[in-house]
């Protein structure tokens, strides 16, 4: 029985490989997880546990895929970010996402009871959809970061005041909608304060600012070691800091210019 | 802080439509599964506990995924199919393709522990790759099911003899390998019958044929289901026959028609 | 001086390869060429000159490619059809469509001179945009060419009135436009017939109907020639005729079947 | 005779928006023109006159495409090079790249009397395809540019050393292609001037550097003008320079930012 008759539907696969010299974002996204977060009563507005297994998950992503430079992630989302030099899979978008998706997705599944403990999944399981973004310039890069980390403050202070007038001020959920209906970030600061004595700024980082995820490789030393396998044996660090701003970038330049010790270079 | 200044990145975001009335496969493959399986020790040359996962969690994804039709699977790979009219997520690609690979992997994650509860997974973690790949026509499509499984027909007949060398005739790799260079499927049949008295037709069907997976709906009744909620609820059901020939899909029409009780229709 | 520095930059080069199996419809269209077609004093609401010289365009660019079957004009735009087996520069977009809009742009400019001897071409020159389409049926490809023929009949019974009532009815285009908005076909029949006594029946078939291309292969004798040969060589002939019923389709089967006297097969 | 019921075939046209913030190249070749070369008889190694009947159509597509800030081109191509904040066409790559193919190809055939005055064109006519490329930065945008540039000068030195060896050298092609097969750039400089007295670098810059075609616009001064108006009615020059070197880049810097007067910055 030769195969050889068959072997024609091969050509219907279609080339889908990203364009060399961009940056690549491959953005995840939780599936249905208002739904999700019911049914395992995360907290509200954000759930520590329900966090830090994203994280963990990114972690597990950012160790088994050394060409990742750096993550970010916020509620059920997590952006993953592959240098414009990147030659991973050939630059397959296909090949990329799904390796990213499932990745992401069998260490969420597995490192789950961490996490819950006490209460194990059952169908239907947490999964994750994902897309691959390109950016020709640092700049495009650096704007799709911020963007990410300004959702994330305005969902944070929205969702932050929100369930407060809920959970202290006792209003049903239409009420704090109502309540909020265009407001501005002074005006829940205030809320905030006034009536919960809340001070937004006090509020836990991990909540305000997401989550980074990258390698720190300052200490590296060994120059003869070449980058992947040094990449790879990095220690990979999650921090809660502000990546709007020049600072974060200008203190790791590694990160931009994907060479331990080496300043990012454009055009 | 408003997003408005960084909310142009979007715009980077490309649409990945697939074309319309064409069948869609969506195939996903084990990465790195030879030395997967070798960390977990899957018997040689098949798992039968490894494919029962593997069809478990393929079960799993067509019950979240009613607008599957068909899949079929051989060792560590599965091919799932989208009817030609199918809408699901207006048909984008990466949607379609990367929830389809994150269910499988969660899945296969979850299920793990039921099929080989003696090793408990530990990282690296299983995960699964895919692509989309559309076919104009049923001839295509079948086509492509036909290329599948005379492709899991010449794999198991090659392991099969290799196998038996190696444990039966002590053989080791490299002699096996030698042993079969060049070998036609009769010669095959022939090592296996006149040198371990193995009559490869009486292997398991499972092995020989691969896993198709469907819903048997020819029992319905009640017409004023709509359709979508009765696949939902139709029994899926995994077998191990002959796709290549008429007969398989001749009787069962609504697979073609995505219908139940109807007949397809081309062109 | 060694080229091999820069040759990287055709890395960016992306394939753009047409799905196999399908139906190709380049469809072309004048730019500006309501502009243009005041420039040059086209007659309203049809220029028999104009339409003559898009056909012979259209013509030159069947003679130059015989791959294509069909072709289909209506006012400034044309839609040229490769069949679903065509496998010409390997099926990629871009060199289709250019090829097609070069080709049809020469042979316009260059038999202007023959249809407006008295009004000679003169800067901005007119020129052509075009795009590639895939259809996966016969079903889909006749609804498309349905679908042209179809507008060119709603928008020349449209601009039939529209210019009666301006240029018999002395309306201005204001009035015109606003004594027929809102109108059914049956309403532009009777204005035309009760106002002007046209009966749009009797109008020419070419404003009608639109402009059909194709090779007249019925008495092709010679079965040793291969079809490309043949069709380079058959006879091409312009109709202006109905091709939403069937029967256009049926008396002619090489245009579907792409060989000279079989009858078309689907799936 | 309504048409929604055809309507639905629209959806079949899939988006091919190119990548914001790229530089778009678009290259055009014209097709078979070995064989059209010879028809009208082109002088060898280089036709002035057909150069430049290119430079002309160039010249006639910068001038109703404003959006193009430079062109390049050699023998039978041109390379047209949209700024990478380019908006027009909504970047759609079909639509750029058959309005130039197709405005070129107008003014070929239009001016073509004008160049060849005494050998009238005939069918088949001269024809182009054409496709884009993309490219993120600067830097990759000018190494397309300079690897343009270094083949038109491997061409031309190889063409001018065959054709002397033919021309001059009595050879016949066979035996020139032999002389020259594996030869350096030093060798074809040497055979030129020991055997026939040609010092290359007298060679005519247009045939050792190609047609660089752009605006020039250090002249312009009323800043009220919007850039779009002052751009189609600045002078296009057309000039055979090097464009691999900075100098002619650092000279004319509102090429590269597209603002006259402006200099361009990246990231």
């Amino acid at each position: 029985m030769a195969n050889s008759k068959y072997e024609y539907v091969k050509a219907f696969e279609q080339p889908d490989l990203l364009l060399p010299n961009t940056w690549i974002v491959v953005r995840i996204d939780g599936r249905g997880f208002h739904k999700f977060s019911n049914k395992y009563s995360f907290e509200k507005p954000n759930d520590r546990r329900a966090l830090d297994l994203m994280n963990a998950a990114a972690k597990a992503v950012m160790t088994e895929l050394p060409d990742i430079v750096i993550a970010y992630g916020i509620s059920d989302e997590y952006s993953f970010v592959f240098h414009k030099s990147c030659a991973l899979f050939e630059r397959r978008s296909s090949k990329l996402v799904t390796t990213i998706v499932s990745t992401f997705t069998a260490y969420y599944v597995h490192l789950w009871a961490s996490f819950f403990p006490e209460t194990p999944l059952s169908a239907p399981l947490p999964s994750f959809d994902g897309r691959a973004v390109q950016y020709p310039s640092v700049q495009n890069l650096r704007d799709y970061m911020s963007w990410r980390q300004v959702d994330c403050h305005i969902n944070n202070l929205y969702n932050t005041t929100f369930w407060a007038l809920i959970q202290i001020g006792g209003l049903d959920a239409k009420s704090a909608e109502k309540e909020l209906a265009g407001s501005l970030a002074a005006d829940k600061n205030e809320i905030l304060f006034s009536k919960f004595k809340i001070n937004y700024n006090n509020e836990p980082e991990i909540y305000k600012k997401g989550s980074v995820v990258f390698r720190d490789i300052a200490q590296s030393k060994t120059q003869e070691e070449n980058d992947r396998k040094r990449r790879a044996k990095a220690r990979i660090t999650v921090q809660h800091v502000d990546i709007i701003k020049d600072e974060f970038w200008e203190r790791r330049p590694w990160l931009l210019s994907n060479k331990p010790g080496k300043i990012p270079k454009e055009p």
